[in-house]
């Protein structure tokens, strides 16, 4: 076949075109970088376009929250049926603009705060259901079949060049500005503050299309400060557990923690009982996890070798700059997060996730989607599997080997922390997932199953520890989840001759197999018992949020 | 336990010193951002230290090859010891480092070239292997265990605050740098040329310690470039299978292809025998994948909605600045690549990961990793399985689904597409990997596989595909393989009444029950069938490196 016979003829610069002619409109507000704050409304009218795709930053810590109330208030017979792209759908103006009819369509990753408005407006057909992601694919779908027309992201500072300063919280602005910025989309970010010189660059004024001083500072919310006061004698079990039944058996050197009282009882236990156990440059040395207040203490006492993040964390920012051997920060001192790199070091390059569920089912699949509630996993699915595509070896990765076979790779740890009843004696344990149910009400393809059970490595609960890797079927992972299931339906469904045989072959372990007595689980083991201990602790440089502070 | 029994007496800025006295030492050479050519030898004798880590930019394509060469010349007395970090082992001098003594360790992802070499170094005792990596797992752990001191990074141009113009190479420039400059690390990159003003910013200055003009431009090579030429019959066949019984059978909408004459016959055949199948807009329209020049035909066809790039290809920078609907450019026009962010997507959001092997066993393991040569994978195992993190739906992920439980998930296509017989009629499918040999040899943790058999969905080879995702058992994946492994002795070791059972359930196909006769796969059918060919479809955009002229 000839070459003219298909070729088609076409422009190969719609896109440029297009943001050109946008470029023209906005020209009557400004013919600088910079839109003035109370003209946003009316710029958001001329560059974005009826049917675009927008990202819009939004995650579950950082939102660039004067232009999405600033898009809420666009003019909807001008500007409609847009396809949202956020991480996270956090804050109520999210959903006006489904309201409003300004959007139709949202792809998203998380929607904790929101989810029972977002299960209600799809039944409504208010809004459209895209797909739930984790953080990273969502990112990774910018670049393939989400190109967004116009991305809408926040800063601290910018200068007149369009230069952004993120400081700590850098996230994933780059991310999000580099899928908009290189495929002829329009970029805008809204900063606290103009200014002539910046205490570094985090994205490059070449990237940016405008910027706009916000009328308040973006959002941005403390979401991983544990008050040391709320955590219980059973958690402090269960932390113990963790540290001597997973940690110190399998040599856990590089981890992420998720959010949670569970694993901030780990954090505050390093200093204390890991000490005691002579596990200090032994284990949890390298971390990918937000700058947790509660790690301040095993940060001081010399646990922590390094802590790359996500994200910020409000208050910690002056402690972060007094360590940077720890955190890292740049050449201004100020901290540096990045979302996407920490989710990918947090994949591939830790050896185990520990998180928590409100249900898990007979075979240890679990979900945070109960309900009516249409929540979303942020990165916890992202972290909480085993890669398949890792190749290097650690301690930890290699010691879940219990094979013979030559070709035989090692695994990831994947522990779920639970005790096994949530608050109002609600069980965890279930015969099924609600987010069966959530799947067919809101049509979803699949079930939002958040961590499934195959790569579940390891239970642990305030009755003991499965041991699930080292169960050789179905019905022994099982046998084993259901051991340490307590007086859930689960639990008492179990056999007790079975569990005994478990525990005997190191499947399941009780406290005791593991020397831990039920009796000195107590609070007075936490390294810091309150917010003011930890404060204590960083020397004054952490400055927890009004909030936190009883004193 | 009282705070101040425990609380640990030492500095936080152990590195931020570190820095600034090596800073210091260099003052001798240059007071601004500028290191002179012919000095920077003897600056690197000034800040990098013995036993510094130091992840040093080389990967299958871009090379900091003035930086490598100058290291090489270092005085091993001053400078020894070092912990090498590399994506790819690819110029001599990369070896000749561990020779003199001057680095002892290498972390690395891939080593095509230098295989044999390392090989025999490591039993030699002049090299220590680390691990080996994919790309992002290697990426990840920069920012966990293995944090560079140094980062020695090539880019095209930079100005004297140190901003670097990467132009169509950016590639993982970025995040080594980030890696480096936010952990108070030295960051030197050689450039191309100085100028006062770039095209645009890839790489803020703040994050750059030191420019330095290189001698020479960085090296570059064309790895994507493959000649119609040399693309056989068996190859035509293989890619009519493909398209027919793979692509066009699963919806296959985003993909990525791997280096090689299989996959170009592919791309080669989307404008004619895909465009008489009427699949045009239906599959192949988002590609995770470097600009292929023979992806320019499907491109000027109209087969081709977008392609985001890993990094550049050499000869194609004209032909993607004048088609920026489809590639990624930056404001100033000129392709923007970013490896990391790509492989995130090709991992992530993309339908089907298609490659080649050297060698596959029983179980449809496969290894380029063959006898005597210890190669490494780059990216292959990374979009080469089945992301257990993946929540999103897409018609293809959702088509490899065969089970009715509720809580079934999606699942990834990864194709390998291997002739029978590799050149000199040695067999691909064998008993056993020769990367068991090599990982004993190399006294490697694990077996270095490339991918392994349960990720992989379908086998395609000249005898017919195996639909392997459908296979219910290990033993009926073996066979399934036997059935299309031709006349190798895995191949002639099947079962006939098996192989026949398996055609009948559609677990294998032939070419007939994809209605393909085996007499139409010519050459004939390539879109283009050389090299002119291709620049004749791009317009003459198209300016292919003088290798791969012949006219």
């Amino acid at each position: 076949m000839a070459r003219s016979q298909v070729k088609t003829k076409r422009s190969w610069t719609t896109k440029r075109e297009a943001k050109a002619r946008r470029l023209e409109n906005i020209k009557k507000i400004t013919t600088s970088k910079v839109i003035p704050t109370e003209s946003i409304v009316e710029a958001m009218e001329l560059v974005i376009q009826p049917h675009d795709r927008v990202v819009m930053e939004g995650n579950n810590q950082k939102q660039a929250s004067f232009l999405s109330k600033s898009l809420s208030l666009v003019n909807p017979d001008k500007l409609h049926d847009l396809h949202m792209i956020m991480s996270s759908i956090s804050r109520p103006e999210h959903l006006d603009i489904f309201e409003k009819g300004i959007a139709h369509t949202v792809d998203f990753a998380y929607a904790g705060p929101q989810s029972l408005r977002i299960a209600q407006m799809i039944e409504d057909g208010q809004l459209k259901m895209g797909e739930i992601h984790t953080y990273v694919e969502l990112y990774g779908r910018l670049f393939i079949d989400l190109i967004p027309n116009v991305a809408l992201v926040a800063a601290d500072k910018a200068d007149a060049d369009g230069n952004l300063y993120t400081g700590a919280n850098t996230e994933e602005t780059p991310t999000l500005v580099e899928a908009a910025a290189f495929k002829d989309g329009i970029v805008i970010a809204q900063v606290n503050e103009l200014t002539d010189e910046l205490p570094r660059v985090d994205i490059p004024g070449s990237w940016i299309d405008f910027v706009v001083v916000a009328d308040s500072a973006y959002q941005l919310e403390p979401l991983f400060t544990r008050d040391p006061r709320h955590i219980t004698d059973i958690q402090v079990l269960m932390a113990m557990l963790t540290i001597r039944g997973v940690y110190e058996r399998h040599q856990v050197e590089s981890l992420n923690h998720g959010i949670g009282y569970n694993t901030a009882a780990i954090e505050l236990l390093l200093p204390t009982y890991g000490e005691s156990l002579g596990l200090k440059n032994k284990i949890c040395k390298y971390w990918a996890l937000n700058p947790h207040p509660t790690l301040i203490p095993a940060i001081e006492s010399g646990w922590v070798e390094n802590v790359h993040s996500f994200g910020g964390e409000v208050g910690m920012e002056p402690y972060i700059a007094a360590r940077p051997d720890v955190f890292f920060t740049g050449s201004d001192g100020s901290m540096r997060s990045n979302r996407t790199l920490c989710q990918l070091a947090g994949q591939y390059s830790v050896d185990l996730f520990i998180g928590s569920t409100l249900q898990m089912d007979p075979d240890g699949n679990s979900s945070t989607v109960t309900s009516g509630r249409l929540a979303g996993f942020g990165g916890a699915p992202n972290m909480g599997h085993d890669p398949g595509g890792r190749r290097h070896s650690s301690p930890a990765w290699l010691n879940m080997i219990e094979s013979d076979n030559p070709l035989a790779r090692g695994r990831k740890l994947v522990v779920q922390m639970v005790e096994t009843h949530q608050a109002a004696n609600k069980p965890v344990f279930v015969e099924s997932l609600d987010a069966i149910d959530v799947a067919k009400d809101a049509s979803l393809a699949t079930t939002p199953v958040m961590i499934y059970g195959e790569d579940v490595t390891h239970v642990v609960t305030e009755e003991g520890i499965a041991y699930l890797y080292k169960t050789d079927s179905i019905e022994e992972r099982r046998q084993a989840i259901a051991s340490v299931a307590g007086v859930t339906p689960i639990g008492l469904d179990r056999d007790m001759k079975t569990s005994r045989k478990l525990r005997e072959r190191g499947i399941i372990a009780l406290p005791e197999d593991l020397e831990i007595r039920r009796s000195d689980a107590k609070r007075s083991l936490l390294a810091a018992k309150n917010i003011e201990d930890l404060v204590d602790w960083s020397e004054g440089l952490y400055t927890p949020p009004a909030k936190f502070r009883s004193w």
